[in-house]
């Protein structure tokens, strides 16, 4: 089967190992000719995801029409705030009906606030979409260590052909209807991932950090409830799953962004010494809006809220937070509820 | 309120710290009277405390009788297998029916695989019984650092009771009624831990372990649920948030012995390494044993079972993992799978 990968990312080149060591055809767009004639030479992708080699039935182009003519499969491995742009240059004419579209990044579009799926849907509203997450390292995919993702679609069909399509002795898939819980999932962590690196920051320990995720993951699953998600999905791979390779990973822009501020480091600077896209910022943003127009509580988010755009000092947000109401654990389990009527 | 604390661990000697900080009247009990004396006089348990300061109106005795006098809560916190026989001396005409008893220990009894309120509840029938648990370093906790617990119990009045005694500005508690839920998450998530230091040992990466935890925070759940317990316990603080803890923690026996078996050591002299109760391993063992009665699917500790106890390879045992049949990631959510009968 020919899939075609747009977008040259670490990822991208990772998935495109996969696909080629599963015996499939695979086409490899970047929008840079120098690029992609590069690693069409050397089978390298020297500059996102050295020493891996893409030994197979490979096409590397810079020619969207030559990489998508004939695909089965496209999977948009750009970043999320360049999907619109890419999908926008895609010749409608050259992909059939039955072409399945895979999205492998993890954000929601600025401004909009749209999902990827909705984006997507916006220019090819009669195909499939997919979403494929979980926590996953690049490099550690790549060299074959054992990984999961989830496989998301409202199409069963289509969610379990992308998970054959990658599956593989290191490579597990699970299949999951909810794509608007996989979607928020992936996107929404990142609000958490920036908070821990706030909690590193200012010194503070495992003991917090894990409750930070734990508390964390299940107020950004309130909120994904209220937009039609499952709360389930916020407890898989895609989820909680995906937070804690990120919250460990060193290698997070978003967390290394929170440790800046945990210092005292000020917004601007921090935002300017990462000087690439800190994604949990805008999603901060984003979130702390829903939740009041959703009217759901979201105890952590509103304080980083007041940290990262009204000036507030993280130390006395964390007492805030130490200090508010006495609660419930599992505030929204009625179930529980009722053991404690019973025994009073 | 007079408190009593049973044990001179670590844990024992933090909450104590918290207990005396937050202005109560502290009675700290261990069984070697001259371990005692000297906490008493130098007001540090310098052998599994180091540096920590006791100040307050504190009682530090070797004498049972002494501590329990006048208690309004008995907080064990001893060893899991050494809590029958503290029981077994405590005497009950000084005990009177409003005290409350409080378990911070994690574990299941050997032999009789019964958990801590079971054996409490065995001495002391008519009295409340509250287990405190959740992700929570001693050394952390007496430091100050924002840490979250869980006080969960039967009865309203005394997991709240337990939450207001030891609450204050680092540290938060939850209150959760599913006393199942939480005891067996406390036990349980050490098979996980085991099998995340097998990983690491296998030389895996972020993303296997990641996996792992989600995975097998699901399966335990499941075993969970089977017993009597709510599943959203083990995605709360005493399930998750402590198996996060214990992941991230070099200091884990499970995760020491768990990296040993993964880098080949024979599980013998695994053991012999360690030189303690490696609680994990006999675990395994019993939720094994639990699963098959119970008809739970435990893929995951299946496979531990077998690396610990038959001998199999834990490479084989991995690979297994990955290429069984493919899976649904929410399999237990009806709801999941009436979203795809509608779309397909």
């Amino acid at each position: 089967m020919k899939i075609a990968v747009l977008g040259t990312g670490s990822w991208g080149t990772a998935l495109v190992k996969v696909l080629l060591d599963n015996g499939h055809q695979a086409a490899f767009w970047g929008r840079d000719p120098q690029q992609t004639e590069v690693i069409e030479k050397t089978r390298h992708n020297a500059k996102y995801l050295k020493g891996v080699e893409l030994a197979g039935d490979l096409e590397v182009t810079s020619d969207l029409d030559s990489a998508v003519l004939g695909a089965k499969v496209i999977v948009l491995a750009v970043a999320s705030q360049a999907i619109r742009s890419l999908l926008s240059q895609l010749n409608a004419a050259l992909i059939s009906e039955d072409v399945v579209f895979v999205n492998v990044s993890k954000g929601i579009e600025l401004g909009t606030h749209q999902r990827i799926s909705e984006i997507v849907h916006s220019f090819f509203p009669k195909h499939k979409y997919v979403v494929l997450s979980g926590p996953s390292h690049a490099e550690e995919v790549s060299a074959g260590i054992p990984t999961t993702l989830v496989s998301s679609s409202a199409s069963r069909g289509a969610a379990e052909l992308i998970q054959d399509v990658f599956s593989n002795e290191s490579l597990r898939v699970y299949t999951n209807p909810d794509v608007i819980g996989v979607e928020l999932g992936g996107a929404l962590k990142n609000i958490i991932a920036l908070g821990a690196g706030i909690s590193d920051g200012l010194g503070f320990g495992d003991n917090s950090k894990a409750a930070l995720m734990t508390r964390g993951i299940a107020e950004i699953a309130r909120l994904g409830r209220s937009l039609g998600a499952s709360s389930a999905t916020f407890q898989g791979l895609s989820g909680i799953g995906d937070l804690i390779v990120t919250c460990t990973s060193l290698h997070s822009r978003n967390r290394r962004f929170g440790m800046l501020i945990g210092q005292g480091v000020p917004v601007e600077a921090a935002l300017k010494e990462i000087d690439m896209v800190v994604e949990g910022y805008y999603t901060i943003h984003s979130a702390y809006e829903l939740s009041q127009i959703k009217g759901v509580e979201m105890p952590i988010t509103r304080e980083l809220f007041r940290v990262l755009y009204e000036g507030e000092g993280a130390r006395e947000s964390v007492k805030r937070l130490m200090l508010r109401g006495k609660k419930h654990e599992l505030e929204e389990a009625a179930e529980a509820l009722k053991i404690w009527d019973l025994a009073e």
